[in-house]
C-alpha cells in the first residue's frame, strides 16, 4: 500500500496517560504528512511481568494457554488507549487486536511463529482514511486460541504488518535513539550508527544488544522492509537498518554484551554419531533456546560439549538433561553462571582475516581471559568473566574505532 | 445439556489469588459431584473502574468502542486466572472469551444486548470433560468488534449460557447470601427468602436491589432459567427465583431501596398528542434508561411531566432536553437530586387492595412526606426525602412483617 508508514511503540513510550498523548501527537504528524499509518503498540510499562506475576500468584507453572490468554490483554489495553488518544486529536482511529486483525500464528504459547496475516480488515480501515492501531506480541492459533509471539515480540508484529502491507518504512520507536556500535552505558565513546545491515544488525540482535527483536530484523531482511530504530522522545533521525552492498560490507558494525549467560558442559560423552542429538533434540522439545554450542577437540575416547542459555533457562535445561541421562550417557553436568558474552559484528569480517586478532590483542591487552570462543562468518564471540565485562567491551571499542569511523554514513545516501 | 451447572462469580469473589483459588475449590466441588460446569467471572474488584479512569486520563469523552476493547480485557484475565487455578487443582479447564464463545449481541457499545450464542466450541470444550470458563459481560457485533453489556452484566452472560445449553441451574455466586425482604443493612429485621418468582425478582432488581442484573432475571423469566443467587463465602443454599405459582402470589416478596435517584420536571408543556415522544424519544436515542415517569393532572392548558433517572446522568438528561428545546415546546427544567426511591413487591399485589394503603399508612406514622408515586401490578414506588429513606423501610418493613412471614418456604418443596 502506498505512503504507508507502520510505527511501533515499546511498552515505556506508551507507559503512562502523558506518554500516550505524546505518541499519538508523532501519529499525527506523520498522518498530517499525507502518509497511511498503522501503530504498533506493546503492554504499558511493567504490565506484561504485573500478569505474570498474577499468575504466578495462582499457580507457579501456568498452562502456558492461559498465561497467553492473560498476557495479551496488556497489549490490547494499550491499542485501545492509543486510538482513544488519536480520536482526541480528531483523528479517525480503530484498535484491532490479533483475532480482530487475523494474525494467524503457530500454536506455541509462549512463542508462537506468525504464519500469516490476513490484510481485508485492515486495508478496510486505511482506505476508510482510519488510523489503524495493532495490539502487537500477539497472534491467533487454528483453533481461534490466543498465542503470544515471545518478550519483545512486538517489533515482529510490526515488521510483519509493515511486509504484508508492503509498507514504505517500519519505525520502531524505542527509549534509544538508534543501534551503537556498543551499549553506550557501559562504554561512553560508543557511537550511533546511521546505517547498518539487516545481517549485522542480526547477528548484534541475537548477540544480545537488546534493542531489537532479532526475529523482526529477520524477517525485515527476509521481506526487504526497510526498518528504523529511533527514540520516541527525540527528533534525532534515529538508525536505518537495510540491505548491505559491498562497500558497506567493509566496516565492523558493532560490539554486543549480554550478561544473561549461563553455560552448561556435559561432559565424558561417547565419540559417535547421534550424541548430539540426543542432547539438543529434549531441550529443542522443551523450548530451550540454546546459543554457542562447542564441542571439545578430544583426543581420547570421551569428549565434551559445552553450550550457553539464558540464566534463568539453566535450571530447565539441567532438568531435562539430567532425565535424559541414561539415553544421551554422560558423566557429569557443569554449570557455570559467572560468564559474559562478549560479541562483534561486521559483515565485512569474513574478508578482513585480522578482524579475529584485533579482538584478542585488546582482550589480551587489559588481561581479560578468554573461556570459549566462537565465530561465524559475520561474527566473533567470546565468553569471559562477567566481572570483566566493561573494561573487555571498553577495550575492543577502542581498539576498533578506526574501523567504526569507516561507517556507512560515507557510502550511503540514505 | 444433562447435569450442566452454570455458576457465574463477580468480581469481589475473584478479587485476589486466594479467592480465586476458593471459588476454583467450590467449582471443582461441584465438578466431582458429576457436574459439566460452565463458570462466568467478572474482572477482578476495581478493574473496570481503574480501566475507565484510566480512559479518562486520555479523554474525558472516550469513543465507546475502544473503550469496550478496553473494558473487556478486566473479564479475560479473570477467566484465564480461573482457568488456571483449575488446572492447579488438577482439572482440565480452558477460559474463552467472548469471539472464542461466540457471544453475538448488538452494536451498542457500553449497553450492548445478546442476541445469540454459539454452542460449538462451548459443547466440544464440555464434552472433553472440561470446565469451561467464559469471560463475562462481553460480546462481539457483526463486524467482530468486542461490546460490553453493561455494568454487572455478567450475571445476564450466565443466564444467558444456562438458556443456551440448558443448564439444569445457574447459580449467582455474589458477596450477600441471598435475597432478601430489604437491604439488611438499613432494615435488621430483614429475612431472607428462600424462593422468589422471577417477576417479583425483576421489579425488586429493577427498583434498585442491587443484588442481581435485571436483564438477567428477564432472560431468566424468558427461558424458564432456575437460578439461584449465594454466598461465595459461605455453604448457605441462597434464593431460589423461579417461576411463580397462584399460592405464592398471595405474598408481598421485599422492598428495594434506591438513593441513586434524580427527579426532572419538564413543565409548561402543551396539552396535546405527541408531547410525550418529543420528550422521551432523543433521552432514549441517548441510552438514558428514564425510570418512573408522571404526568401531572393539570386543569389548565399546560401540564408537567416528571421522571426519574440515575443521578449520573441527570447532566446528560438535561443537556438532551435542552438541546430539544424548541421541539419539545417547555418552559423549565427543574432538577431534585434529594429523593431516594422506596419500592414494595409482590406479585399478589393486585389480588390485594390494602398493599398500597398498608404502605402509605406506615409512611404517615413515620412523618414521612410522599413526592410522587407510580404503581405497577407487582409494585408500588414511592419517592421520598432521601434523608428519611432507612427509617421509612424500616417502617414499611415492620408493618409488611406478618405478610413476609407467608413466605414461600411453607409452599414449595425447593
Amino acid at each position: 500500500m502506498e505512503n504507508l508508514i507502520v510505527q511501533k511503540y515499546g511498552g515505556t513510550s506508551v507507559a503512562n496517560a502523558e506518554r500516550i498523548m505524546h505518541v499519538a501527537k508523532t501519529v499525527s504528524d506523520t498522518y498530517k504528512k499525507g502518509k497511511r499509518v498503522v501503530v504498533v503498540v506493546s503492554a504499558q510499562g511493567h504490565t506484561t511481568d504485573r500478569l505474570v506475576e498474577k499468575a504466578r500468584g495462582i499457580s507457579s507453572d501456568s498452562n502456558r494457554r492461559e498465561l497467553d490468554m492473560l498476557l495479551v490483554t496488556g497489549e490490547q489495553q494499550s491499542a485501545a488507549l492509543m486510538a482513544m488518544a488519536l480520536q482526541s486529536l480528531g483523528h479517525d482511529a480503530v484498535s484491532l487486536n490479533a483475532a480482530q486483525v487475523g494474525i494467524e500464528a503457530t500454536s506455541v504459547h509462549g512463542n508462537a511463529q506468525i504464519k500469516r496475516i490476513r490484510t481485508a480488515r485492515l486495508t478496510e480501515e486505511l482506505e476508510k482514511g482510519r488510523i489503524v492501531v495493532v495490539a502487537g506480541f500477539q497472534g491467533i492459533n487454528r483453533f481461534g486460541d490466543m498465542t503470544t509471539l515471545g518478550r519483545g515480540a512486538s517489533d515482529t508484529t510490526a515488521v510483519a504488518l509493515a511486509a504484508v502491507l508492503e509498507a514504505e518504512l517500519c519505525e520502531i520507536y524505542t527509549d534509544v535513539d538508534g543501534i551503537y556500535t556498543v551499549d553506550p552505558r557501559i562504554v561512553p565513546t560508543a557511537k550511533k550508527l546511521d546505517v547498518i545491515s539487516y545481517d549485522d544488525m542480526l547477528e548484534l540482535a541475537s548477540s544480545g544488544a537488546g534493542v531489537l527483536h532479532n526475529r523482526a530484523v529477520e524477517m525485515a531482511k527476509r521481506y526487504r522492509v526497510n526498518l528504523v530504530l529511533r527514540s520516541s522522545m527525540s527528533e534525532i533521525p534515529g538508525t536505518l537498518i537495510k540491505e548491505a552492498t559491498e562497500v558497506e560490507r567493509l566496516a565492523v558494525s558493532g560490539i554486543a554484551i549480554d550478561r544473561n549467560v549461563a553455560r552448561i558442559s556435559v561432559t565424558g560423552l561417547e565419540d559417535k554419531p547421534g550424541v548430539a542429538y540426543s542432547i539438543f533434540d529434549p531441550l529443542a522439545k522443551g523450548k530451550l533456546n540454546v546459543d554457542v554450542i562447542l564441542l571439545s577437540v578430544g583426543e581420547g575416547e570421551k569428549r565434551d560439549y559445552c553450550f550457553t542459555v539464558h540464566k534463568q533457562e539453566m535450571g530447565l535445561a539441567c532438568e531435562i538433561l539430567e532425565q535424559n541421562k541414561e539415553k544421551i550417557g554422560y558423566d557429569t553436568l557443569i554449570t557455570d553462571e559467572n560468564l559474559a558474552k562478549l560479541t562483534i559484528v561486521g559483515a565485512g569480517m569474513a574478508n578482513n582475516a585480522g578482524v579475529a586478532s584485533t579482538m584478542f590483542e585488546a582482550l589480551y591487552e587489559c588481561g581479560v581471559n578468554i573461556e570459549t570462543i566462537c565465530t561465524s562468518e559475520i561474527k566473533i564471540t567470546v565468553l569471559i568473566d562477567q566481572r570483566h565485562i566493561t573494561k573487555a567491551a571498553k577495550a575492543v571499542h577502542d581498539k576498533f574505532e578506526p574501523m567504526f569511523s569507516k561507517d556507512y554514513t560515507q557510502t550511503e545516501d540514505a
